[in-house]
């Protein structure tokens, strides 16, 4: 098989740097155990690299004052929340255009429980710019209870000013639920802030972690009922679940292969610098921007301006649906994504649901190549057509 | 570090067989992307292998007819189960008497919703075994509707009739769930029956596999309310979740790391022969039986004929609390695990609540040096005392 060349990356970033693969294996191989009470020392180290983990992630998002609970996926812990929050009838919740259905699925079964008023963040059509001064007056309109906005969007790369909206709203007490599902470890994101009740991260995105370790922090002011109930290693004569975080909201064996891999991933975060992530990130976007701007049967969906968004772009292509596109890529070894990316109330703003977009991502790993065998694609897709 | 000497493998199994870190290494590596709509080649290849360790796990089971999901733990497995079962007050459900936290506390939960009468199985306090005239008995007096049984102990090893009693309980067309996490790939078990409305599976113990993957087997002949809401990869356009199984069940990007190690733990079950590796472990637990007799100042509290049993033996120490014991394994570089193994109800039957015991458990990869160490340490011990 041909080396793919891999677009992909808002779905999980590959490769993963060396460290990581090199790590996980390593660990899982000398230390592959499970955590909990009457602790040998294999069980002890284990616990260990789990206690420095959650300290690396508190360090990547300048809160110490908050507490860091792993999940197993972003929608497992966007679950834990939603679910688990004080909701009662008549609550307005506010959501980004852009929101994964693992917020909007959520929502939609919770207004099957609840009346509830769901409001969307007002957002610029032409500029995809957040409108403050509009949210502003929604907010006055119908107070803020639940307020949740995807810190940059997997379908167009869209950045919210996650503070000036949580502020705003947090003057209202509302609740307010980050995802940073295509921004931790991408955006330097100083989370310490009050007004950031809980904010969720995926360890295989943007994070550069292996799949099966995500998570969220919250600062244990808003007290979620639990979703998930079962062992927590503590407190195991007590039939209910202990009161303390990250305990209550961690049933079951913690994944240590996939948290070693996550803390790999952040000592390299650390060592690269998520400073100069970021800069390679934006120069691959913008040479991805470049490259499809070559082409006048391709119309590019999503904002072209690369200060305000991350690098993922979603694009139509004249004369073909999507996945036919997406086909063509596949036999020419480039991998995208196409069709609604499990997001459709993006693509509704957007103006392409149900056709959907082909969806280009990149990460810190693309390289010269990548765009040149793209750039080659496209002509031939171009001539083609 | 010492080399420890690991009788924690209720835990989880350690070590994996060398195929499963080389596979899942390799695979992760070359094909570490997201499965999903819209694919391309990498993701075709990961597609292909989660499709194919479905059916390694339905060839195990001898189940063609059942579906297989597949979830991060056996806790959530059991959660999405318990949790979306069709209930209703007044309910008489029926649990071992050696059930885990993840079902107990489950159950405790659904308590502080329905009316439920909550009747444990008979089990005879001094042979260990099931007393299926009584429990015939306690159907006809109480109409079961849901039954749920470990089929073994994780505290005592004792292996529950999973055949007669489900055949019993469906006379009563009751819901029946077996909870697998310590027999799944050690007790050769035909889960075809329809008896067998659920099976639950931990692919981190007696699989084999790594941490990270878990799931259950079911007719799909129960309609589970979901649990966990998100996205699916297929009909995204839906904020209700698809009918179809296994995806209703399986929201959020599926763990392909894990699921590859679980299949190169399939394949080497399928080499070894699930034979083989139950009499290894009958070996090593008859070897850990023989030690433990040899001294006077240790009470076996689980039940001694290796037949009706799995190898997972509690103690308890004259004089010494369980963690203390414990204490001086691990100084000794013994891996053992103390207390209440997440399983209160178990202590309560064998009568060592809430004190717990010490609880050794073998592995197919136990070996000689591991039971000389063990000897020479519980001699120690003994001299000390």
């Amino acid at each position: 098989m041909n080396k793919t060349v891999y677009f992909d990356n808002a779905a999980t970033t590959f490769p993963k740097p060396e460290e990581v693969y090199i790590f996980m294996d390593k660990f899982y191989r000398e230390y592959g155990v499970n955590v909990g009470r009457g602790q040998h020392k294999l069980a002890f180290t284990a616990s260990n690299l789990i206690a420095e983990t959650r300290i690396l992630l508190q360090d990547l998002f300048h809160c110490p004052n908050k507490k860091v609970v792993f999940t197993h996926t972003a929608t497992e812990a966007l679950n834990i929340i939603l679910q688990g929050l004080p909701i009662g009838d008549n609550y307005n919740i506010y959501l980004s255009p852009f929101e994964h259905n693992a917020v909007t699925r959520v929502i939609n079964y919770l207004q099957s429980i609840y009346k509830l008023n769901i409001h969307t963040l007002m957002v610029d059509k032409t500029t995809f710019t957040y409108d403050l001064e509009k949210i502003k007056y929604q907010f006055a309109d119908n107070k803020p209870n639940i307020v949740v906005v995807s810190h940059a969007s997997n379908v167009c790369g869209v950045v919210a000013p996650i503070d000036d909206i949580c502020v705003l709203s947090k003057a209202y007490e509302a609740i307010n639920i980050i995802d940073m599902s295509q921004t931790a470890g991408l955006i330097d994101t100083d989370l310490s802030s009050d007004a950031f009740d809980f904010a969720v991260f995926a360890g295989h995105k943007t994070l550069y972690g292996p799949l099966g370790i995500a998570g969220f922090t919250c600062s244990g002011k808003v007290k979620l009922a639990p979703l998930l109930y079962g062992g927590t290693g503590v407190d195991s004569a007590n039939q209910s679940l202990p009161e303390t975080i990250p305990e209550r909201y961690e049933v079951a064996s913690p994944n240590i292969m996939a948290i070693s891999g996550l803390n790999a991933a952040l000592k390299w975060i650390d060592k690269v610098g998520i400073k100069s992530i970021f800069e390679k990130e934006k120069k691959n976007h913008k040479r991805l921007l470049e490259v499809l701007r070559n082409f006048d049967n391709i119309r590019i969906v999503s904002p072209t301006n690369e200060d305000t968004t991350i690098g993922v772009v979603s694009c139509v292509f004249d004369g073909y649906s999507s996945d036919s596109i997406g086909q063509i890529l596949t036999e020419h070894d480039i991998a995208v994504r196409t069709g609604l990316h499990c997001a459709p109330s993006a693509h509704q703003f957007l103006g392409t649901f149900p056709s959907g977009t082909v969806r280009f991502s990149v990460s810190y790993f693309n390289d010269d190549s990548d765009f040149e065998k793209i750039q080659e694609v496209l002509e031939y897709i171009e001539d083609n057509a």
